[in-house]
């Protein structure tokens, strides 16, 4: 069998494995994934023609598929599987009295210190931690006291760039939900305990964001907001903190890497009175993946009092009214996607057995099966035509005939796809294909006419049927 | 069969219809959709409990649901079934640069009048439609000269809020696909003719908004941009008029309210050669939902001279460089999601058997089928549970077990969901169902076993398959 695909496959290396992601060593994971990522069409710097925008990031071809999966993966666990959440869609522009009321005007700041000597700003603490207290970027001496800096953008809404015309670039979508809490609760009919979630962009003016698409200053969140009975509060936190972890788990991130850490009653939110830190342990080290918050009635408390509007709820059936408790669990879209990349990411292999690939979960590839005709003729790109015409009405599925075999499945690595199926001589004959798995590398054969099945159940695993 | 539901349906009225919308006068339409969708959790005004945000609106459970529809929708049908368009997510602050080149910082502008006494700004073109020039506000006639006012929303990225630092909220998406045409050609491998397709937020501090969700601050769009060779793109540009309006027709939007405007020679923005307006008949007029433009090479050629890089096309074939013309396709989320409303609102019957409904494509409704037991004993509860989890792992269902069948019909109708399933005494016996058509209010007898197929055919449709 001469075209056969399975001599350019690579066989394992025999030495040990040099870190978490194979030949390369963590220091350098991070270079390695960006380059990558702009190579594949992942992660574009934002209006990079132009120079780029400060920690801005535009998402390509591939990372906007993998974004939508992971979006939806969230909104399908937290909102349209399960019977106690109701999702929400709250505009960016909030009138600017919501976040008076959170607190967040007077106190979502960094403290800023001038150089009077070069206008620079920086930040108190960064300052603070260097031995010398001068400017970093001119030396001098002459700096001012620290004032606070707020970290919300700030507008203006109609022609008057008046004070009473602004408004805010919201910094988390969670306020979107404590300010619909009554009209989401009465359209829906709900009784407490229920949850409120949503998906969204929020917007930050961080001094110093960083680390690729991890902190940047344009971000999308997913955050569900759980009302319930006060007293119930701690175990409903213990169980959104277990239930968010088996969700990552399901995501197919390395269990080792993720850890939970509680909040010390010195590091908690003023709003919180119990946290958890849900973390990934990744190449610049241990770091929030997302945050599971009692919240108490501060919230509905706070929009109460400056709204003049009564936010709480009456239990019918123990005949009393209260303001709910809310448990929040917040993560972010860009931060899963790159968790995601990060911890599926890998170099294997030596010499021409050597290949980079991203083990991402088949639930969130962005491509999920390629199919490729083993060469151009003797009717094998009709086959795969209409093997790929076929299951593309399911799924994402890209067609490739260019280069050797070997060298499309390397492509097809690089991207995350988890299956590659090969139309060879064969099976224009016997409606059969050679099906590759990327991470094994192991090579089956199967009919055409049980490929879409075969696919799906490893695609999506069993579904519940009636 | 005392159980059977059929004695609440109602019958139509004999009389002709009053309007489009049955019983409901066309003037009266919207504000019975606005009072619905706040009612059944559609649309909320932003920020309501503080007096709302002028014209921007939040998107309750059954909103978020039907904008994820919309947007689901026309991505399979633009990007994911189609062989010659790439997606792209690109972030919402982009360099300033970028609008200087577009025009839109020199250019995207109205002329605005102030009122020296008042201080209040009004549109220049408003006030001299009125027959007196003056102050609408005061009656003031000491008004001042027109000036013109940009539509950006504008604010500050890091701690200094200088000049240099100003950033703009998007007014539109296409631009963040122009200057991501290499980025996405390299990345993807294609070539001419080809898309980039993008679903996102843009910005607009309109002095005028209005009509609900048509004409809102903050909106969401659904852009194509078509890069072809020049001197193909008038054909480009009537393929896509006629691919566009073909998407509203599978939307089951009523096709004597749809009609295709061309912009004459006085009507053509700066950019575009040839245009055209797929209008919609609102109760409030004939209205665009989306334009197909051909833009020419006027794009790529403005950002390539003033970012200094080459936005040129090699094609291989023909051993040619050009800069190749744009076909764009633009639509919104919002105005899409309005028009099903609009166009699917009925006032139908009369007394005992008058409904509201939504008559919605089931593609795009929130609620795909909702399960009653006829009553909650009898073993009825436990099967319609089995259906309702059954089903749900595959759509979003509902489950009421509160008040009458007809009036869960009545509930069901005006959220729009096609199909009700109702488990009666029968059911627990013979192992079939009562299913009822939401538009026709037929009913049919099928067994639980088959429940699945039956709804993914009018749900879904055929799919391809292997």
């Amino acid at each position: 069998m001469n075209d056969s695909p399975q001599p350019t496959e690579a066989t394992a290396a025999p030495e040990a494995a040099l870190s978490d992601w194979g030949n390369v060593a963590a220091g350098e994971v991070m270079d390695r994934l960006v380059s990558l990522c702009k190579r594949r069409g992942y992660v574009f710097q934002s209006s990079e023609i132009y120079g780029g925008v400060g920690s801005t990031w535009d998402y390509g071809p591939l990372g906007v598929e993998m974004k939508r999966n992971v979006r939806d993966f969230w909104w399908d666990s937290m909102v349209r599987r399960r019977d106690d959440i109701e999702g929400l869609d709250a505009a960016i522009l909030m009138h600017s009295k919501v976040w008076e009321a959170s607190g967040h005007v007077s106190g979502f700041t960094d403290p800023l210190v001038d150089c009077r000597n070069c206008k620079h700003r920086f930040r108190a603490d960064v300052l603070e931690a260097m031995d010398e207290p001068r400017c970093p970027r001119c030396g001098s001496r002459d700096l001012s006291e620290a004032r606070q800096f707020n970290l919300m953008f700030k507008t203006h809404m109609g022609p008057v760039e008046e004070e009473a015309a602004a408004v805010y670039l919201r910094p988390e979508t969670a306020q979107g939900i404590y300010v619909n809490f009554l009209n989401v609760l009465n359209a829906s009919r709900r009784k407490i305990p229920f949850g409120i979630a949503q998906i969204g962009k929020a917007f930050r003016n961080e001094i110093t964001p960083g680390n690729f698409i991890f902190r940047t200053r344009e971000f999308e969140q997913m955050e569900m907001q759980f009302f319930v009975e006060p007293g119930t509060d701690t175990e409903w936190l213990e169980r959104w903190r277990d239930e968010r972890r088996a969700w990552y788990a399901e995501l197919g991130i390395r269990d080792e890497k993720i850890r939970i850490e509680e909040h010390g009653p010195d590091e908690l939110a003023h709003y919180a009175a119990a946290a958890y830190d849900l973390q990934y342990e990744f190449p610049f080290g241990w770091q929030e993946l997302e945050g599971i918050h009692n919240r108490t009635d501060f919230d509905l408390s706070r929009h109460e009092e400056a709204s003049g509007k009564k936010l709480s709820y009456y239990d019918e059936e123990a005949k009393e009214r209260y303001v709910p408790y809310i448990v929040e669990t917040s993560a972010g879209v860009d931060r899963t996607l790159l968790t995601c990349l990060v911890d599926g990411f890998r170099e294997e292999g030596e010499g021409k057995g050597a290949r980079t690939v991203l083990k991402l979960s088949p639930r969130i590839a962005p491509i999920k099966a390629a199919v490729f005709p083993l060469v151009k003729r003797d009717g094998m790109p009709e086959v795969a035509g209409q093997v790929h015409r076929g299951l593309r009405a399911r799924w994402n599925v890209f067609y490739d005939d260019g280069g050797s075999i070997g060298r499309r499945y390397r492509r097809q690595d690089e991207a995350g796809t988890p299956f590659c199926i090969t139309i060879d001589g064969e099976s224009v004959e016997d409606r059969s294909v050679t099906v590759r798995d990327r991470d094994s590398m192991e090579q089956v054969r199967i009919g055409i006419d049980r490929l879409e099945e075969w696919l799906a159940e490893r695609l999506e695993g069993s579904q519940t049927q009636l």
